[in-house]
């Protein structure tokens, strides 16, 4: 087979057989397949598009590239979830724990932030001594013991997405809801789950700005997801603003332990709790999503919640004593406020540029290779729907010596919007997506 | 300027300004610009399209990467004619002769043969000692004494051109109006003419296979040449079955000097003295089609064509003898005959599987490095509108110990139509463009 074939088949339209998929992830894996062909089929990709079954042999393709998790003697189908990635969204620290304590196994492997959007493995590590990078045995044995373990994904697992993902970031190949349904869902598949719920995003702050794209994008996760045996469905909740009001690291973390002693905003523990459910719903734990938000929201008043977080964080290397002493979480010496201009109502607070100016206080990256400032961020007083007046505080820049400022507060100062009347309220779940639907 | 910029605006259907059209073929030329950003560019250039500006600011950065030759105290305006590539079309070794001796001066820069069409220079090549290597100062030199010259690209015209076209060939980037339109006219206005003929070949032969889109081929290349000042028109012609009757290498150049003795094949001498004759009009040699015609007509009968042919073979290094004793010519020793399986009328000589035969044989190559056999090739014995009987010969294939007979035998034969009625004659020219036409 000759490589060149391939892409001129995809570039004129054709569908690829699964022979020719296979022949792609095999030479990109192994490197006998050159960077600049990769790119050019890439981009034939993203602009002819794939089937669904082509995108689910890719995907299969992608989870050979390495291996496939297996977990012995669970006592329930293990689960995980995955978010296309939003601001000040941290409902894995709050949802991980909370299944766990619920009777669930959760094996989740998570990723580090790019761009606007925070990694649930960056927040973990503002937790002093968390280890995210366990060995394959390390992983098995944590799920054995405690039920649950959030780390990154091993070496082993689906390799070809590494290379294709860096190829695809420097190639303008990132936006196609095929490589997009391929790279999550390959990951997903090899990390031995055998039920997943997704939370698309959508929205001005979300990688998918329409409902409809994020649909498509769902109904793409969820067909893939269930064609390899995993169950899968997915919400699509809003992400215009940042969900809770903590956006940075040290200090999700600490709004996530809040959340989980009952004491978290709102939006953020009705999607953390109605993801929790439908985990246990999946893991056969729960017989319904009643009886499984029952569960959860008991797991939340107990406190069983907040023991299975330390439970996860001690046997993962970190300090479980900040979950009841905050001071031993890093944090910033600095304080900026960012106030009204006027009299009336905050209507909006747009997470793209909250999340920008996150990322230039040091909170994430704009290159693979920044390093993290765990203690920087942002906090939001006024969240959307608050009356305020001239010179009310509405959020608040925790900064190391002015590091980003400059360049956060313009960015901040233009997210905030200010209007007479209260909008009308939108749901944060918009839509939901299951096999078949 | 980020070059995923670039790539993504291009993707996304935008129009690229000059300076990014600048950058990217800069970052080309010196290196900086990795193969795989451009081979996604690329692609994404096929699939979206260019417009004629930014096609024509492709054409000026590529000129701009190497130097654009200039010619001093020329007795009238350099001219060239350019093919885009057809089986058994060796016109460049008859027309350039002929508008030599009708004291035009030609500093004409070709191809090689890639495919299953044929490259000037292999067929000059096949002349022993012939050079198609020369210096800038030699082809410059050999332009002041001969008025003529047939090399190959120097190392200094258009070097963005060399690289891209490395990277369209393995990266099914090659078919594309805006990139072959920049890479055919980047050299050809480098190489310093200001009148440039292109015979745009059409048809089952051709890389163009329909008129319509020869045309619009024709019609970006002639704007490209307006507009960067050289006065260019093109004709479009059928390329179905192979121009003359010989097809390889030695046998060509034989065919080309028969020509230009007035003994060449009716098609093939047509349509050099029309392309001849186009150019002594572009040079200003002659005031109009009527008048070049009958100056080249005269440059035919009176021998004057075959006499400049044996100046320039004699000024490259090559033995003009070969011009009166075809036996110092390299042949190849053995000969099979492919003959009429059935009475009837020759309909059909399909000039693509010929020409696949040829390289197959060793007169061209399938890959950038095959060495070719000059002395192998295939002659027509019977053209379509010949009447023939089962077992008349209708093509000799010259081959050199059976080397390459196995691949070319069946696409010989399946190449053949023979049918019961005479097909309706086509047009070998078909259409014609000029600017603003």
């Amino acid at each position: 087979m000759r490589t060149v074939d391939v892409i001129r088949h995809k570039r004129d339209g054709g569908r690829l057989s699964a022979e020719q998929i296979a022949h792609f992830v095999k030479g990109v894996t192994d490197g006998t397949l050159p960077d600049y062909q990769a790119a050019a089929l890439l981009m034939a990709i993203v602009l002819r598009g794939m089937t669904a079954d082509e995108t689910a042999q890719l995907t299969d393709a992608m989870v050979r590239s390495g291996v496939r998790v297996t977990f012995s003697n669970l006592p329930s189908i293990p689960v995980d979830k995955h978010s296309t990635g939003g601001v000040g969204d941290k409902t894995s620290l709050i949802l991980a724990p909370l299944a766990v304590a619920c009777g669930a196994v959760v094996p989740m492997m998570s990723g580090r932030g790019l761009g606007h959007t925070g990694g649930t493995l960056d927040k973990l590590e503002a937790i002093p001594g968390f280890r995210t990078v366990l060995s394959l045995d390390e992983f098995q044995a944590a799920i054995a013991t405690v039920g649950g373990a959030l780390i990154g994904q091993t070496a082993e697992i689906a390799p070809a997405d590494r290379r294709l993902y860096a190829l695809r970031d420097v190639t303008g190949t990132v936006e196609s809801i095929p490589l997009i349904s391929a790279s999550i869902m390959s990951k997903k598949i090899a990390e031995g789950v055998g039920g997943l719920v997704l939370d698309v995003k959508t929205g001005a702050g979300a990688f998918m700005k329409t409902p409809e794209d994020s649909k498509r994008l769902a109904q793409s996760l969820v067909a893939i997801g269930n064609a390899s045996g995993v169950r899968t469905e997915a919400l699509i909740t809003r992400m215009d603003v940042p969900l809770g009001r903590a956006v940075g690291n040290a200090n999700e973390v600490v709004e996530s332990i809040e959340t989980l002693k009952g004491r978290g905003p709102t939006d953020l523990e009705m999607l953390s709790v109605t993801l929790a459910a439908r985990m246990l719903v999946l893991a056969g734990v729960s017989k319904d999503q009643a009886e499984a938000d029952a569960r959860v929201r008991n797991a939340l008043q107990s406190g069983a919640g907040v023991e299975a977080f330390r439970r996860i964080i001690a046997h993962q290397g970190g300090d479980p004593a900040v979950v009841d002493d905050y001071s031993r979480l890093p944090s910033a010496p600095d304080e900026h406020r960012v106030v009204a201009d006027r009299r009336g109502i905050v209507t909006d607070l747009q997470a793209e540029n909250i999340g920008r100016a996150a990322v230039a206080l040091g909170a994430g990256r704009a290159r693979l290779d920044d390093v993290i400032d765990p203690g920087v961020g942002i906090v939001v007083e006024a969240p959307p729907g608050t009356p305020v007046k001239a010179g009310d505080t509405i959020l608040v820049v925790h900064h190391r010596s002015g590091r980003g400022l400059d360049e956060a507060l313009p960015l901040l100062e233009a997210a905030i919007r200010i209007d007479d009347r209260t909008p009308a309220g939108q749901p944060l779940i918009v839509d939901e997506v299951s096999v078949g639907g």
